[in-house]
């Protein structure tokens, strides 16, 4: 029998649990549910679509839930809510409020006896995995993470909010000499300025002062002030035909050393490359399913991270398969 | 109270254990047990030496015995003969033994309740686990492993074999070529030939046919005929100036599609670049051992691998403390 997975949300997130299910012979996908009129929202795969409100009522047709709404809004309120009645993975991604929603999904948790995986994706996902992999291995070392070359949805919206704009796209860069510095095992200290540049390119309004909003850019607080900002005005149909992508990736690194003197150096990196933001996380989020639907077979309940979930779970074949495999 | 480790066998992995748990302060080292006479035997931070036969006697005063002989003769007598009285962790690496080995070892923990985990270090071990999880993120798709640049001890050892030959160190290296077509994402089918190339650094006894030598290596099956292989005759001296380390590393790419038609094309890659090659396994060893100590604490038992061991296990802080610091 199948795993039964169903989607909360269907945007880009929702949309790619759903393809990444046609890679997963082991499960399938029943049902997808949203807020807005199910009437006007038609799944890829024809798989038929639910008001939100209608989830409970299906509990007992589903194994896990997957959530693909939103950190900012969606996940805080929908999984706790949610995992009163199946088991529940997100990509919940507000850094800082991680504890607090793992106590909210926890205690949902273990009053309804189902399991919950948080902040499941690759930032946080893999890339805090291969934080504590590398942590672990080489406690006397440093860690870096670098993100890019990608679009960052919420360094646009910024731009977009400057009166004169129509639209904008930003992509944050890894400087290439700092990677190189920390690829040389030198284990460099390395200000925000010397890790990542930030390029936009803005669609400005006709008449717009192109001069002024450049500044306004280069100078925000938080966003680009801190960072060395190129500005590229461009047309909506160039925007459009060129950046209509949202790539991403990045990397993380532990350098350390080893020895009875330090003298040993060892460099560990973990590197993404993904043309789609989005698909990717989707697949992660469909692998750590199986995860969950496997842990709660053995009876675990509660809310847990990617931290501790053992990487056989994830995988479709059986650990004698995987011992012979992949050892 | 400190978790308590023995270690078996004293030569370049146990000697790297000791350093790792100097770094590691939930950790001490107990004692060292070796099969030579221990009179000869003297550790660097002073840690007493005793006979592997008195190993049974200090069952209570140890908690985790991490093995550092070798797989070809010593692992497979000796880590299951140890799992009869302690928390065991190896480095087993002969991939093809490994499910035996494993049953080996399961049967003596089922019987005396303890915990081993085996195979662990880079490769298997640390690599293994990124194909794992390579696979499970992205199930449409291609691994590719890389080896070096980095010292093959069973290639030299070969190459020292051949009549002439005083002295020898062989290097392991990956074809740029080949990795660039790998982190493109183009999915390339590569050849063994096309993956990596052999270098040897020879030192030919006086009066040896070189050009003798130099076909009996580039031609010698399994080793090196399926490579191309260069050949460099230097002295002694030179090599012992310049090749005395025993750096390694090497790579593990996922490569792999998602969407509806797999029109988005994603690249894992996961780098080791290593000055030490044991010592990088004895930390791994090492932190393996924490894991064992925490499992076997939470009453399993049995023979597990990388592939079943939860990161957060492996880390010494708390689960609180990482969601915080590294989700």
């Amino acid at each position: 029998m199948k795993i039964r997975i169903g989607i909360a949300g269907y945007g880009n997130l929702g949309r790619g649990v759903e393809n990444a299910l046609c890679t997963s012979s082991d499960m399938e996908l029943v049902a997808v549910f949203t807020r807005r009129d199910p009437a006007g929202v038609k799944t890829r795969t024809g798989v038929p679509v639910y008001p939100m409100a209608e989830a409970p009522a299906m509990k007992d047709q589903i194994d896990v839930m997957i959530l693909c709404g939103g950190s900012a809004n969606d996940l805080p309120e929908q999984t706790p809510a949610l995992a009163q009645y199946f088991n529940v993975i997100d990509s919940f991604d507000t850094h800082a409020k991680i504890p607090e929603h793992f106590q909210a999904v926890d205690a949902a948790c273990r009053k309804s006896g189902k399991l919950g995986i948080i902040s499941v994706g690759w930032d946080p996902g893999m890339f805090s995995l291969n934080r504590a992999y590398g942590q672990a291995v080489l406690p006397n070392g440093s860690d870096y993470t670098f993100w890019g070359k990608g679009v960052s949805q919420g360094h646009s919206d910024a731009i977009r909010r400057i009166p004169g704009v129509l639209d904008a796209r930003q992509y944050t860069i890894p400087v290439e000499e700092a990677l190189n510095r920390v690829r040389s095992g030198e284990n460099p200290e390395l200000s925000t300025r010397e890790k990542h540049t930030r390029e936009c390119f803005v669609v400005a309004a006709e008449g717009a002062d192109k001069k002024q909003i450049e500044q306004a850019i280069v100078t925000m607080p938080n966003y680009f002030a801190d960072y060395d900002t190129t500005v590229h005005f461009i047309s909506q149909e160039e925007l459009d035909r060129d950046h209509k992508g949202i790539p991403h990736g990045g990397m993380v690194f532990r350098c350390g050393a080893t020895g009875a003197n330090g003298e040993n150096r060892h460099v560990i990196e973990y590197k993404l490359t993904l043309d789609s933001n989005p698909e990717f996380t989707s697949s992660v989020l469909t692998a750590y399913a199986r995860a969950a639907y496997r842990l709660h077979l053995q009876g675990v309940s509660g809310c847990k991270t990617v931290l501790d979930i053992a990487p056989a779970l994830l995988h479709p074949e059986s650990a004698e398969e995987l011992r012979r495999k992949l050892l």
